[in-house]
């Protein structure tokens, strides 16, 4: 989870919403992905494209593998901050890694990785087209 | 919402998950319009059909319109049963409604009904097809 | 949902997440009561306080209706504006009016109110504590 | 995710729902860690217990870390069956493993596992009430 790999790092910030608590109060552990999803998004954002140009080109980055370390809980009433950036990228899967934290404090909270294939419109894995490829690789 | 107009009711049980109580302790109230939206997926199981099928004859009934009430909160460990039945059909939109109770007690706990319209896949406003316009006039 | 009993309106724009959409390509239905509830978020913090602030002082504002209009579906890639304003407060009960559009258009996708009543902690209905009615009644 | 170290497995199914696909037409990755949840709950009330009566007691079992293996999508029209049991077993913490396939084919979609750490009330570590790390670990 080194950020040696990459040179971009995308940023977020967003409240903790309330339905992502649950009963013991804290922000639920599946409520994470959801912002990991958020981070990956802001990365391409920030990198001046949209997840939604990959889709609208034929491609899909579907999900192969997750795994999360949860080390302090969050709350409402708190600003998550994630970031996210590339740990490996290959000619047909990708990894991104990433760190949550709670904005004001900068205490990490929850950090994690999650590793995707490209797939074409019919489920077929696939190379990443060039113009995406190139980019992933920066 | 009286159940006169249709004589079949789909009724579904299962347990509240964890993930769909919040910090109240209780379930989210969002939680509760995908219990109704189970509760249309065992009407028209119950009908010996399924939601899929319409999919793939190319038509999607989409949601127009929510109306839910709440009357007693539901909490983990709790059984939630659904019952759902046609109270409202024309040829391009239909009305569900929708009883949540506690299934071990019967005590009432949220109701409410929903409103569709029949779409084509490229979002055109369409009648039924008729094989489903006169299953859900039964 | 006319906005003349509030001069306060609640503004937030954010991101519509892949995780809100469903296999219609569509933001799924019930992910717009939560981005009510987010604009209630953004009401209170536009306000000066905080939803979470409530709970510290003991009480909680418990949703006992929705009410939602679906006009135009929303997709990932788009940016959903929530606007929420008060329409309805009372020693006991309070509603708030939504409208979430697409921040780029302006168009307006999806319109609704919730329905609230103050509990205690213990479950009992309660009036609002004074420091917040008087806020709300403003 | 050997079985080995425990003799019991507990299973549930229960159809895929509508709300837990996303655009791309599959279920949400982020959905199946709520399904390995369910798969816990359903482990506890094999066994005679629910986790509802930990919470009872004054114990959380807090989530410290997940793992998931995605291997085939699944869609709604499924059914999805989810088998959990626990691998590793100590003092202040547990380790269960899960299992996801369709009900239907057997074939296996989704693994992982998930670490958890024994919480009091007030959110200090604790090794688990004797009754219940027993009651894991038999």
């Amino acid at each position: 989870m080194t950020e040696q790999n990459s040179p971009f790092v995308g940023e977020t910030v967003f409240p903790i919403r309330y339905a992502e608590t649950d009963a013991m109060g804290i922000v639920h552990h599946a409520s994470y992905i959801v912002y990991f999803e958020e981070g990956r998004s802001a990365y391409t954002r920030a990198r001046g494209r949209s997840y939604a140009d990959m889709e609208k080109d034929g491609y899909f980055l579907a999900v192969t593998g997750v795994n999360v370390r949860y080390k302090r809980a969050m709350r409402y009433g708190q600003q998550a901050k994630v970031r996210c950036w590339v740990t490996d990228a290959k000619s047909r899967t990708i990894q991104f890694s990433y760190e949550i934290s709670d904005a004001e404090t900068g205490k990490i909270c929850v950090t994690g990785t999650t590793d995707h294939i490209c797939l074409t419109q019919d489920g077929r894995v696939s190379k990443f087209p060039e113009s995406w490829s190139t980019w992933f690789q920066d």
